[in-house]
């Protein structure tokens, strides 16, 4: 670990941001080293009996655990559904691992869980395996839930980061900030969540409508070359693992950059960057420059990518740096989130 | 639910006994009703891409993290392991779900990753995808492990409960209730600790020992017919859980159960009934009664089943219940754990 993090662990160590991925690397990935875990990708491919799996995992400890557009039981079921379409796997199966704090609202529980179901049948994906720990009030904040999820992964797709290459167009599928913007003010009460709405939304739909149109093409391999959902850490996360893992650059406008106006206008007010806040139905697509206003189009003709933009590109200039071309024509480097800007958002 | 329960959730409802089954039954396996879940065993049973997988998690809550003979990483390989290995599965792969209280001290933390990774070993499995989130102080526990687990399950294996046979021989591969009572004794301080150690371990090696070995026979299907590992409710939860799924009776003698002297000692001191109790590293079989013998003399060959004795054998009698010839000659059922005698034990 480096001078920056202490002796025990931080708020800031679940971020997604700086510390998160320092204890992931340094502390966990270091311990486990295995090829498949060090790919540090949202999903591991696995060859099991002669099947090309995704395998991934998620614990959601969401404060409050109901909020507008969502809740826990929705957000567990969304987020790994999206972290194996992602890589371009059809999501299959789920766990879902509750922890329950004694005196926990059946009601609410049969609610949650209602909505876990609900975002299952929207993802065409099956709960099959299940476990259920309770523990002494005081010793949970309410109910966590981890999910961990199964994908089948069609041989010939590869989305992983190594096929990025510069020119590559940057794109979005609709606006930055909804999801974590709406917890937030949810949880402080400010008043003004009647319109804004949590985006959480299963993407392996709009994965597939995108994956499949461009395959129509017959370009092998596929002119998308690296999909993500920009969660904890937000976009400007995603953008920065990109720059590091890729050693090219990252440039993005932020004219291009699709916010809604609420939740520009709560930014605005506490001071919090769109470019940093969780997304949980947003999908963050590299493809081939020649591709990228089809690849709009096709996003856009989805119901979750109707605000779907090219917001920049890949660049060979400042390796390992992500530079936004600010409204005003300036221009400044985007730094990984150190630090914790939203704590429990998922 | 029934009236037994309340609206709220309970420590019981966490106990791996009675509350646990309604609640799983009732309010969560029913919203999730699928074939696959249905079926309600450790792992579910999935076909993706022509591979025959096995699937399955657990959340691991474990008071305190560390005890003698194991900890919560310990623990979180090796449970997940066996669900996939009761199965007949060769476990493979595990995901890492953790859950941390701020302030947790990094040394510890580095410590359970530490025993998890010598676990993965002595399983041979690997961790290829994981977690991490951190809460506020006050707000977890300390720490939280989730683990889910994929194995590769060769097509003409079948240990479920539906292959039970009515003379059928219940074997335990060891001391009961080892691990429950090293866990209460480490959290309540009785300094009795020094002689009892969780017995925590992975099964597979155990379990391909004795089905590999029974393969030679030739018999197809399998003379061993069903396993499991009597984890949260212990012993008489599980043989409850083959009573009710078989419509079968189960009959133990009390004489036959080995249990070590000084859990024995602990558990007359505190009314503890070792039968109640949490195993994290016995394996309960049901096997062919003519194999029975056999079969013990297999799991005796091998470390983890060096004190394995054939307990009991399932009966047409009294269909649904278990049954237990006391040492003094009585007979008396053996109830599903009502309530939750140890809870945090896993």
């Amino acid at each position: 670990m480096s001078d920056q993090s202490s002796d025990t662990i931080l708020l800031s160590h679940g971020s997604g941001g700086k510390l998160s991925h320092q204890l992931v690397e340094d502390v966990i990935a270091s311990r486990f080293s295995n090829p498949i875990l060090n790919a540090l990708e949202d999903s591991a491919r696995l060859n099991v009996g002669g099947a090309c799996l995704a395998f991934t995992t998620d614990s959601y400890v969401v404060r409050p655990p109901v909020f507008p557009g969502g809740d826990i039981g929705r957000l567990a079921v969304c987020g790994t559904v999206n972290d194996l379409a992602v890589t371009g796997a059809k999501p299959l199966y789920l766990s879902c691992g509750l922890i329950i704090e004694e005196g926990f609202p059946l009601s609410l529980l049969e609610t949650l869980l209602g909505s876990m179901q609900q975002a299952a049948r929207e993802a065409e994906v099956q709960v099959v395996t299940g476990d259920t720990k309770v523990v002494e009030k005081g010793n949970a904040d309410r109910i966590f839930v981890n999910t961990a999820g199964i994908g089948l992964l069609p041989g010939d797709r590869d989305f992983s980061v190594g096929r990025i290459q510069p020119k590559d167009a940057i794109l979005i599928s609709g606006t930055l900030g909804d999801h974590g913007v709406a917890v937030l003010s949810e949880r402080e009460g400010f008043g003004f969540a009647s319109s804004l709405r949590s985006d959480c939304a299963p993407l392996n739909g709009l994965v597939e409508s995108l994956v499949a149109a461009c395959d129509r093409h017959g370009d092998r391999p596929s002119l998308v070359h690296f999909m993500r959902d920009p969660t904890r850490g937000g976009v400007a996360s995603t953008l920065n693992e990109i720059a590091k893992a890729t050693r090219l650059g990252v440039e993005i406008e932020e004219s291009k950059i699709p916010v809604s106006g609420p939740v520009r206008g709560v930014c605005e007010l506490l001071g919090l960057d769109p470019l940093y806040i969780a997304n949980e139905g947003k999908l963050l697509v590299v493809v081939d420059a020649g591709y990228a206003e089809e690849a709009v189009e096709i996003l856009r003709a989805h119901p979750l990518g109707a605000d779907a933009a090219r917001i920049g590109n890949v660049t060979d200039h400042h390796p390992g740096l992500v530079s936004l071309r600010t409204l005003v024509g300036g221009s400044r480097i985007v730094e990984m989130l150190v630090g914790d800007q939203l704590p429990r958002i998922c």
